[in-house]
């Protein structure tokens, strides 16, 4: 398979859709519609790294416990159980993104990044979106007012029982990388 | 935060953009473009279950490892290492398009469902699309002959050892729900 062109048929700021063009296995034309928050999408450009996004697995070292958020997310009408996360900035390292969204987010301080993932991605059957998921150590103490106007974040910190009761519950909304994460965390009570 | 409004910019077959008006923190109107497979996104509808898709976890009880696929992804213009997975049919229960599925992606046969989590979310900044992760083991020999014309699968089945060295690849692309279980995967020996 191969691809071969690619329209970008909206003109939106964030994110857009595009059709692209591939030769399928049977070597016929055809179209593919997805979206990227870039002008141009990967496979057009062919650059994969660095990721669009960091997704920080908080450790709390002091209270010996997961930290995750639970915040209004726009594309699901409603609150979330998530990990901080958020873009990296033009000229920004992934490191420094993830100390930034870190605090930004949680209040929290960054203490030690304990692995970084290659860019993965979210969902490739739609979107050439990739994060980096970045497993750290941090302390201190919660704290909302470094959040944007179109955030409105409550921190959280679980234990391994705990992580495993938010993973079945049916009445709340989760990130399903969180929910890998906090799923292995309840089981093996470790990340 | 609130919702207030949703307005459909595309009209593709497959995946479509809607300008979505919310009250921000600061009660000011804004606007979060989104992109979403269903005539009208999950904000606006308020239906969040059935998940729009499987993702199955297999693991292969004979050999005793984990299964993963490498497929051609036209939004990321090449190979990547992931895991079988697919939308739910109209009409088709999860756990029937997860059988379904795990035949045409891998030729592999469903024994038990070990466990099937709630819709969770794929990346919430900027799409609705949930999956349900869906853990699984299964028995048989890989067949690629269910492939779709716009499918060219090759399915591998890796140790612990092995799945640890998939995700420190920088050289392969990965997707994030498959590397997360191969991390932990790695680190525990179980799934």
């Amino acid at each position: 398979m191969k691809i071969t062109t690619a329209r970008k048929i909206t003109d939106s700021l964030h994110l857009n859709l595009f059709e692209i063009g591939y030769t399928n296995t049977r070597d016929e034309e055809s179209l593919w519609t997805i979206a990227s928050r870039a002008s141009q999408p990967k496979c057009m450009t062919g650059r994969y790294d660095p990721p669009d996004a960091v997704v920080i697995v908080p450790f709390h070292k002091k209270l010996e416990k997961l930290v995750i958020i639970k915040e209004f997310r726009v594309p699901l009408g409603g609150l979330q159980y998530g990990f901080p996360a958020g873009l990296v900035d033009p000229g920004e390292t992934t490191d420094q993104a993830v100390k930034r969204e870190l605090k930004e987010e949680t209040g929290l301080d960054l203490l030690t990044i304990l692995k970084t993932s290659p860019p993965v991605y979210s969902s490739s059957g739609m979107t050439d979106e990739s994060v980096s998921m970045v497993y750290v150590e941090c302390n201190g103490t919660p704290c909302a007012d470094a959040n944007e106007a179109s955030e409105l974040i409550e921190t959280i910190f679980v234990t391994p029982d705990e992580a495993g009761i938010l993973c079945v519950s049916t009445e709340i909304k989760v990130d399903a990388k969180t929910w890998l994460v906090m799923n292995a965390f309840s089981e093996n009570k470790t990340i």
